[in-house]
């Protein structure tokens, strides 16, 4: 695992130096007045990102897949009814935690490469005159194909309907990289990492949590204890933490945070969209497919300055077939690596 | 957050320069060639630490509590009867965690400052005749005191009594800096962290799970998805993860563990107690009262090389009392830290 | 050379974690236009430490060796005369380098633990009546004693008789840990290093330089280049550098004044006092002897925080001989080392 | 100057994370017995890359510019005679460090862009027939224009007019990049730094010494104190240093060699010049001139699995223009840097 190349992979990015200084730290005190002073306009300014003022954000020592699962047990009952759409492995790895946290979940199967269908969730909402669906699940950005998805249209398919459900999204390869806009979009779980618009190690699950959801804690009887949103919201109102924080990652956070605003978050988007048009460019100049129909690429998270490189999902000519252990790609020089491969060179 | 001023707390231990570099590096390809290669021998070497030849060691990104969860919630199912001592914050805190997961707990009451009681264990195994326990919990260094436990003894009391319950240890502040013998204690489920005996950054449970463990799974109810062993233990067998690890902390602890390697597992557990000692015979020498009956103290996992100093719980006659919201033991430089203070002082 | 014990030496200091990250950094192109930028606002900012308006801080990749041999060389020819006092090993190093570079030295002989004599200065100034000593050169801290000499006193005895002699001071391990005052006590050449007051490592020498001393340059003869005053000045009033800069070291100078500053160079004055009378105290308490007759030791130039650990050359009932080859203090777990011991015990 | 960029300039290279991890250490005792252990091999190992036996390797705390000062004036005396051809940047300063420490010099004027002409060297010593010249120089590879020279055949042409100057060769920027054979070459001073194919940060000046040239010293009436290799080598033969060494950069000298040997010196040469020639290609392929004749240019030292990025000086049609400030080509992301190209353009 040389340190050395940049990483061009569907998943955590490259890290600035900058940040890395900032997670490289000793140990400090969780439980210090200084802590205090540091863990509260951490939590007020990740609401920027989120693009929240009424919501409130919670993180857990955990990853993208703690985050899921926080989302859900907190809000939601066993037998509760959710509703979501398949088009990727990250989507499909939600469905089945749903499934496996005794939800039942109603989904809608979508070619991967596509992104969200508001047509089709729009025809199931209404179709559920007696609001059994509790939970609307969209994921964003599908990591392993490259396609962003419509989040504004799905919460206007709720509208339309006038459906109670709550909206769940997976953001965790588009929070800070794309435009998010949590409030305007009525979205009660948000759920993203450290590893990817945040440009950190993995290792902090970041969720967004509206009132409403909050609210729905109470009443939800999916146990859960380490994932807790009360535990937390109480620690965290008086600048603490119900057991010991991951405090490099949040140090890092605090950063994070100070380069994003620094660039300003439409500029490091429109910056993340020049690069992977660029690449889409380039793949296709070079006669390559690209896998998805609408293919809005992950970007490499980076500081402005990082090199104009990028990776997006693309289909190529070579590409290996399911039982490759690792694909071809990896021979060249680390430069390409598609894990994904598989699972969408067989669909 | 002063980053320069070595902690004192009974928390996080302070982190040797050589893993602060370990985890201070580049985002890697957790799907890589060279992770596999990483990390099956990482987990064969864990077991080493551990003492178990027939167990495996299984890691989550997570804390301490995390790992709770994890040994509770992939074994035993709402329901289950479970016997533990409380005697301190953390075996406190992990009953309150039983019995939110739905576990039917029955509670040693001890003093705060004792260690477990094997002997009350004994009876009520004893009284259980229709081995009603599917679980023995002991906390084996009670941070909050710094009480070392004697899990052998509790071993025996099982074993006299021929109770099948599997035995839970909290080793999370005792395990590689205090001897741990999981096969020779007949220790089902063992928890830790990277935080403490192997001086890393929190962010990593570790868990150790015996073949009795692991087999238990397949009829435990209590829903669980981030925290499967089963998900974990098949990635793991290819070299893989279920989802994105925390490489930095993996990292970190491969090269922990040659560090233990290096000096040799009986040499750290010597210096840890002699420099627990000396600190201990400072406090008589000063006439403070130690807390602990039998006191064991959680010494500064750290190099053989860093200064003597050392942090052991002891009663000063200045003891803020319950209500101080930080105690005045702050003031003196960050020297000392008592955050468990008012609990203990309240008892 | 574990680096996890901080040094308690007389030399280098230790490190602070924020100047250990300001250094650690890839390579940055020296001749671009942020280096520029960088580097103006630096050089201006040094002078707020030397306490100069009107004089020039000149870096040198070196060390403070160096940045005495760059003040003789470039304001002095083959011949010159000098005057200066010897009172430990940096008094008598500078010496032995006057000497080599064929300038003709006289030496005021005095006790080992003893500060400049500023009576015996004036009384040699008051016999040169036609003027030959063309410098007088002072050690502000002998860093193998811990003895701290009256600048301004020299300079006093320098006007009292009206000598142009310019003054030249060693302050290598006083600047940014005691009073310096380039202006107030004319000071034309002022000789420094990173390693000291700066908490940096080795490799930059850092010399303040009076309009006197700049305009002597042309007259002088020695020969240099590396260490050439014009090259370099010339270089610096375009933001440049004569050949590749030691960027790290000046990055990290640029943090160590951001430090100095925000905790305000009186405070960082009176923090080092306050440790090293500490110290003292401490030594005086255990029956031991202090070297020095006025004894301002070299505290460790650190964060606030730092430990409330000092140096302070001291004289131990088990004083190693002159032959040990290392002092047996060294066995004492690195807490204390004696370099110069053999030095100061031998005279 | 962002540090998340890979540089591609002439001049310092790019630090592979390995050797940032080694640099970034704490204050280290120089005293120590530790230092001891430490330097003796290290100086040992270094002449391993020189491909030397017989002569001796000495570090100063300087750049390469410090190099060629301590090996001029510790081994010729003001009015020695040198021969040396100016062909670059580099050799063009050298010649004027020569002049300025009052050598006498005599210069074979070549195109830039050419190498160091053999022939001519071998014409100019033939006509020496008093042996006036003291010193033969030559620039290995001149940084400037990426030209090497051929010092085996400088050699030869001194062997076939049997003359007994010594050779000095500046192999700043080939030295652990390219083939370089101190004792079969007969270099008498071999003059590198630890910014280039040390891939270290600028700040050791690394200079190879034969046997011959230290005799030179005793007569050598050029002076010097901080880079008197005298001092150095008498404190160097019992593993110490005359004055305090930059221990951070030895450290990460001592990891360079270890990687330099794991991947093997051969192996490294041949990854430069692979990598190299693909540059050259593909600036042919551009259409665009490379300014050398014969063009090897200055690879990035760097591990080898480093993007495949090279820096070749060449000629831009677009060529900025002497009185330029900054070239254009800064405007290109900083992927292209052209200091010296107003000095090859205007000749």
């Amino acid at each position: 695992m040389n340190s050395q190349n940049p990483v061009f992979i569907p998943g955590p990015t490259n890290i600035p130096d900058r940040l890395r200084a900032a997670m490289n730290i000793q140990t400090a005190d969780h439980r210090s007045p200084e802590f205090v002073n540091f863990l509260l306009p951490l939590l007020e300014d990740l609401k920027r990102v989120f693009k929240t003022e009424t919501g409130t954000v919670i993180t857990f020592p955990s990853s993208g897949t703690g985050g899921w699962e926080a989302a859900i047990s907190n809000t939601l009952s066993p037998g509760d009814k959710v509703l979501v759409a398949r088009f990727g492995m990250f989507s499909h790895r939600w469905i089945d935690m749903c499934q496996r946290l005794n939800l039942e979940v109603e989904i809608i199967e979508c070619d991967w490469g596509s992104g969200a269908p508001a047509d089709r969730y729009a025809q199931a909402l209404a179709a559920d005159t007696g609001h059994a669906f509790k939970a609307v699940l969209v994921t964003h950005n599908e990591t392993a194909t490259g396609v962003k998805s419509d989040i504004g249209a799905v919460r206007k398919a709720m509208d339309a309907t006038s459906h109670p459900a709550m909206l769940y999204v997976d953001c965790v390869s588009s929070l800070a990289s794309m435009d998010f806009r949590m409030d305007e979009w009525g979205v009660d779980l948000a759920v993203s990492g450290s590893q990817k618009g945040f440009m950190l190690a993995t290792g902090l699950a970041i969720v967004g949590v509206s009132q409403k959801a909050l609210a729905a804690c109470d009443s939800a009887t999916c146990p859960r204890v380490f994932f807790d949103f009360g535990d937390m919201t109480r620690a965290n109102a008086s600048g603490g933490y119900p057991y010991t924080p991951a405090v490099p990652l949040m140090m890092g956070l605090r950063e994070s945070l100070n380069m994003l605003f620094e660039e300003g978050l439409g500029n490091v988007f429109a910056r993340h969209f020049r690069i992977a048009e660029g690449v889409r460019e380039a793949i296709r100049a070079w006669g390559l497919n690209l896998c998805a129909i609408l293919l809005i690429s992950i970007p490499i998270r980076s500081a402005p300055s990082m090199c104009p490189k990028d990776l997006t999902a693309m289909r190529s000519p070579t590409m290996p077939s399911r039982n490759t252990g690792f694909p071809s790609v990896w021979v060249l020089d680390n430069w390409l690596a598609g894990h994904f491969v598989s699972a969408i060179s067989d669909r």
